[in-house]
């Protein structure tokens, strides 16, 4: 029988043999005692199974409150966890509470991360995954690969009235924008209500594909409850958009599985919120397994911070996001990675260093907007520093040949926080 | 204009004002530089804003990765927070986009905790919040003010056939218990069909109350994507069945709303993940302002976790949680605490000390299955154990004034943890 393997880095003020058993029970038998009815034959086919254990290091002080050491020492280690398929079938809800659930609330942890899921083949059979994704988007906004999809997000992120937007969008899609964006905190406002706005912008741009054939993306977030949204939706696809944007944290996993199943536009999927379930170092979910909850469901563009952000986030970590939204697995399709976060150009270089890839949505908010020459200049200098990092310039190099990435150079460049 | 207001702890390498500034930026305008349409105006109408801020302890380590501070101090404060409803009017996943959403990520703090939100009239007026919430679940279980509903949840958790289930249910039910849930781990297995499991059940409890007027309200879990999770909800509700379950974090916010807006059947909210939420102390949210959110969208009864429990929660905090569920405000409509977890009738006595209530769903799992005399006597206890704390009694005098109830603490009074 088809069995899913999770991993977890975990922290333990006990034996870890012995906390990774109390994980196999809690998530299976789930009781403080044994019960009547729980024979050896059920237990053998339904139970948790603990299948590796890699002992790592130990520590003086316990990463997150729980149970005290009785010897004082907090133990770490990777243990690898499977359960039979038949124990949820292809429900990805009770995947997930099953996963992660009443794991996190356990006293013998005193830290626990999911770090990956590895999903069995009938996963791949049964759920179709993005409908446009990497492929699928470069087609929709006629990006041929060898450079990434640039875009920008619409600032100041609240706001600005539809007819403002539409300026803006105009501005950008004639200096040649891909792809545009709503803020997540842009939905519908009192002076920017979401059809005013889909109206004006779709206005703007299908006049532009109409005299040039290239249809920027404009990813209009559609995040609500789940008829309105719907609504919001349908209203895009008739305006001639191809793209909506879902705050995945804020709308939940069965809501948008039920928005990207109607596979008409492709999905953005935003991770605000990211930071609450990923920040602390021993609490939470990895993005390698985060990632493949959300392809499974079938989102097409999936946020990963990008090099030098303004967050938190370090560059290793924003470079192993990309590398898991573009390794085939689960599904042999990729999911998109947009990069964002104080970005303007001057990443592109360290960007393409690490990863080697321009499958990408490269995103630059104030980097376009804010740049001296004006948002075209903006996009034109984004333009130049791709083609300036593919080209193997470097990023001196690149200003000193692009005029309007020169610019951003100048502007932007003593801004860049600088990391170790 | 109504405004909401969040309140945070947080915890920032730098001076808070600062660090509060940083978070309304963030929330607002959105980007790293000043840029063109950003007015005056603008800003004054859809800014965030700072409205108080009440300095805390200093400390030399941060609780989470980011900044390093200068001068070697990081500062705690209570940060209080207000956004114009103009910004997202009522959307509730907007609304956490926004008071959430990125601010986990800000290089500034060092930890941020949202811990409670102030909802404005206009929400009171938009949200019906829970259906049958206190009233409605006594009405649906026939009782009546002056003890709890006393229930279980099938266990183990996975693994019964629907047969062997509806024959556990058979006994509770012949005991006289008032309500019985699904685990979450159980949804639709090999061996236990979703809809075989509500006919075997269904069945049982149907019968039962044709006899006595008494139906046993069966919490099934519904929990899946969203098509098939509205199928399982028609399926109890023709079935007679009178409430749901569904693992709120797993599905999320725009489909549980959904489910709840059906209004059919009690929508018990369980909420595992919740400690990936909330386990660190400046890394999350607190239930709160977690419980707010699921009552707008109309959750009827809320887990709670219980006194000693035999997860890491802490006493004070599960009171905490069920003097916020039965508060007021924001819809002049409690849901119902759910107490559950290592829960056997023990806790009684203390839990009714602390609260001084007994509007709660008081659920033991272990704790009735595994009693000494079998189930039936296992309901027993737990409604003698109740009658004994509501009367005044202590566990000791409870424990040898009914038999059934002695031999929960002849059997549990050793396992539980004791807590400073």
């Amino acid at each position: 029988m088809e069995r899913i393997v999770a991993r977890y880095y975990i922290e333990t003020p006990y034996a870890v043999e012995k906390a990774a058993t109390a994980l196999a029970g809690e998530q299976s038998s789930g009781t403080f005692v044994m019960v009547p009815g729980e024979t050896e034959e059920l237990k053998n086919r339904f139970a948790a199974r603990v299948e590796h254990i890699e002992p790592l290091e130990t520590v003086s002080e316990p990463a997150i409150p729980g149970a005290t050491s009785p010897d004082g020492v907090y133990r770490r280690a990777t243990v690898d966890v499977s359960w039979s398929v038949e124990n949820f079938g292809h429900n990805l809800p009770t995947l997930i509470s099953t996963l992660q659930g009443n794991l996190y609330e356990i006293t013998q942890f005193t830290g626990l991360k999911l770090m990956d899921i590895h999903f069995p083949e009938s996963y791949v059979n049964n759920y179709r995954g993005p409908r446009f994704g990497i492929n699928g988007s470069r087609s929709l906004t006629h990006v041929a690969p060898g450079r990434p999809l640039l875009g920008t997000i619409i600032k100041p992120s609240v706001g600005l009235t539809p007819a403002q937007t539409a300026e803006i969008v105009d501005t950008l899609a004639q200096a040649g924008i891909d792809f545009v964006k709503d803020d997540e905190l842009m939905a519908s406002t009192a002076n920017s209500p979401f059809e005013d706005r889909v109206d004006a912008v779709m206005r703007v741009i299908n006049r532009h594909a109409d005299r040039t054939g290239k249809k920027v993306m404009y990813a209009f977030n559609i995040s609500d409850e789940l008829e309105p949204m719907l609504r919001k939706y349908d209203y895009v696809l008739q305006s001639g958009g191809t793209c909506a944007m879902i705050s995945l944290n804020s709308i939940g996993l069965a809501g948008a599985k039920r928005i990207c199943d109607l596979s008409e536009l492709a999905i953005h999927g935003h991770r605000n919120g990211w930071g609450m379930l990923n920040r602390h170092p021993l609490l939470g979910i990895e993005f390698p397994a985060y990632q493949k909850l959300w392809r499974l469901a079938g989102v097409d563009q999936l946020h990963v911070n990008g090099i030098q952000n303004k967050f938190w986030e370090s560059d290793d970590s924003v470079v192993r996001s990309i590398a898991s939204c573009l390794d085939a697995a689960p599904l042999d399709k990729p999911v998109l990675p947009v990069v964002s976060s104080g970005q303007w150009g001057g990443q592109a270089f360290e960007t393409y260093r690490r990863t080697q890839t321009t499958d990408l949505l490269y995103m630059a908010g104030g980097g376009i907007m804010a740049h001296p020459g004006g948002p075209a200049a903006g996009v034109t200098a984004l333009q130049q520093a791709w083609e300036g990092a593919v080209g193997g310039l470097t990023m001196e190099e690149a200003a000193r040949q692009y005029p309007e990435f020169g610019g951003s150079v100048e502007k932007f460049g003593k801004l860049q926080i600088h990391r170790a």
